[in-house]
């Protein structure tokens, strides 16, 4: 039996899952893992918020130094979110020596190598399974379990806020703005839902995931991202005609060293084991050379999922003999022979509105034709003044696409490309 | 860098994928876990074989005793499959500590115990990731990502085999002969198919699945196993007419210290992840109290993910610092305050060719009734002579649906339940 004492940083709903699974598995794990866990210290400006969770007045600390101080504690969760103060807090936990446990995605994706490069100076580990997909253990699967491969690519819903207002869009044939209302409802949108619907945090954890799984750092920064908030209705009504279901997919790939890191709305064929992710479940589809298609789902967030992916990697922390860091060269930068690439290969949809008169459907195929774009399926319809022409290519590239955009635009005033759709092939 | 020798002892189709990995991939890990391998000897009876993967002669190893007495070597491989002379090698190979990676699902199931009590004798490791669903990591998920959770259910389709004959045969329409036929033609079945088509193959891997999510023994022996043989071309149809997909699954579960351990034909509504999951790819579904559902997908056989699933095996070995070892006590006994049930509560589907006439529906529903079983839909076909009645019951005791068919029989020397099939719900 080891005793393992640790502390909490922030108690909101992540911290309090977490604090509930150390205090109701306690036992558990003790019998199974022969750890006995004592959360010794809570760290939260809200004293309200720490009292709800039962916490005893004598575990409350004052301040992040009385918790680096206390040599008891070996392990420190962080449940903060946001940049600062949860990063000066986690470096003078790791300068301590003291591993921390983190589900903070931002944190993570923006300054990792600094981070992990404060770890190795403190002796302490670093671990963040829950920063990305919830409870579902795609971290430690890149790590440790598809070590003998090269990961082709990797291709998720990986948020749940999106994808919770994009399932009521096709399900219940709601706005975007109303399903969002819904989700803000729920509690699963936040008031300012920018970094969620923007596409921002699924682009933290795309850049999280695809470094683990491509052997090299790649910044947020360095992610192509588009968020949802052009989605609409008849996007998803054309969708559903041509056999799709509109997902916001995060999407690494490897071709040799050309790397494409993007975060986008995307036509998700039907018959995809994707398409099938509803609600707010997340899934992480990785390919690689021997092990050929795998698949991880599960639920993205929530306080008890997530907080089952914080306590698994403090159990694992506590195990461990030495700190686990990462096998590549984590320094900030992209390695100098990997090139990220912008120029994506890529099935589309395009929808666009044309000025109803004969030969505007030769002269918008002979702008795709002249850009190397070739089309697999056109449908027309009339409008009110003009006509809608949506338009499946085959793979094509995106330069080729936004040519063939920009001329179709130019060829009449009347012409409007609408929407703009990538699709999975 | 860390040089690091392993042995491989068989060389058939995994052995082969497995040194495909090791020489293919041998630099890429080099890069990325600084770790050289090097194949220092291989143990076959077919040479020819060896030669075939372009193995040197001097790399060629006489017996099982060379590979043990040869002091660089600290992993070894076993790709022979059976228990012996499988386990006796094994055997040997611990107690000289060399840590053991194993794909041997029959092995691991009859003799874990003694081969672990064997392996810390040796102060090796013994991993056998690979032993179940092929490239898809659910052991490590099990032993690594899931230790905050008490797991409640895992329900899998774990045997490639048996999921590519009912594939057929619900996709195609063929019958259970021919679609096995196929399989064997294509080399997905064996000419003595038993112990898949019986759900041996799958009660091996349930045994290991359920002792590590369980947290306690659970031999084969104890599972409850029904095959595929007796699935008909009717049973498929009448499913798909109620919204069921027809599947061998393994379904673990535990309700406190009751645990229930099953693999048989089940109807899986179409609606379940589990449904889509067709031909040679297999999936695992779990459920823990906070991380709540998760699904693990991807192929569950084949040289290169079963070869996979070795290598990262062998990654892991090399480099722990000391070994992994269960996380129960592994004794061979089912913990003593565990009770295995085999009175399962489940849906039911049932079949039954009646004598015609008036009646007879009513004097079926008084025997369920009487047996506590209520009926959720009926359907009532007439036949040559006789008609057929199917019964979709609510959630009922096994062994009450077992008596409403003894009585059922009893009632008329016509009356004949043709089918039984358990329904997930």
């Amino acid at each position: 039996m080891k005793k393992v004492h640790v502390a909490i940083m922030g108690i909101g709903t992540v911290g309090g899952g977490t604090y509930e699974i150390l205090t109701k598995n306690h036992d558990f794990m003790l019998k199974n893992h022969g750890i006995d866990f004592c959360v010794k210290k809570v760290l939260d400006k809200n004293l309200e918020r720490i009292a709800s969770f039962g916490i005893p007045e004598n575990a409350v600390a004052s301040s992040a130094d009385e918790i680096a101080n206390d040599e008891d504690i070996s392990i420190v969760i962080e449940t903060m979110g946001g940049v600062e103060p949860a990063k000066s807090f986690i470096e003078k936990m790791l300068l301590a020596g003291k591993s921390v446990v983190t589900a903070n995605k931002e944190l993570i994706s923006k300054h990792w190598p600094s981070l992990e490069a404060t770890a190795k100076k403190g002796g302490a580990g670093l671990y963040f399974e829950a920063s990305c997909v919830g409870g579902v253990p795609i971290i430690r699967a890149l790590e440790e379990s598809l070590q003998a491969n090269h990961v082709n690519s990797l291709v998720g819903i990986i948020n749940g806020t999106t994808n919770y207002i994009l399932s009521k869009m096709t399900e219940e044939g709601m706005s975007y703005a109303d399903a969002l209302k819904e989700a803000q409802q729920l509690g699963y949108a936040e008031f300012n839902p920018t970094a969620d619907v923007e596409g921002f945090d699924a682009s933290y954890k795309l850049s999280i995931l695809s470094s683990l799984a491509f052997h090299t750092c790649i910044p947020g920064t360095k992610v192509y991202r588009e968020g949802i908030t052009n989605v609409t209705k008849a996007d998803i009504k054309a969708g559903k005609e041509l056999g799709y279901v509109i997902k916001l997919l995060a999407i690494g790939k490897r071709h040799g060293n050309d790397v494409e890191v993007r975060v986008h709305p995307t036509f998700v064929p039907q018959s995809h084991p994707l398409a099938g992710v509803s609600g707010s479940f997340n899934a992480v589809f990785v390919n690689g050379d021997f092990v050929d298609d795998l698949m991880f789902y599960g639920r993205g967030a929530g306080s008890r999922p997530t907080g089952s992916a914080i306590v698994s990697d403090v159990v694992y922390a506590a195990k461990r003999t030495s700190p686990l860091y990462s096998d590549f060269e984590n320094n900030g930068e992209v390695s100098p022979e990997i090139n990220i690439s912008t120029d994506f290969t890529s099935k589309y949809y395009l929808s666009a509105s044309v000025k109803d008169a004969p030969g505007v459907l030769a002269s918008l195929a002979t702008v795709f034709a002249k850009n190397n774009v070739s089309i697999e399926t056109v449908l027309q319809r009339g409008g009110v003044g003009g006509a809608v022409v949506c338009f499946l290519t085959h793979p094509a590239k995106e330069s080729d696409i936004r040519k063939s955009i920009a001329e179709i635009e130019e060829l009449d005033d009347e012409n409007k490309v609408v929407s703009f759709i990538r699709v999975l092939s």
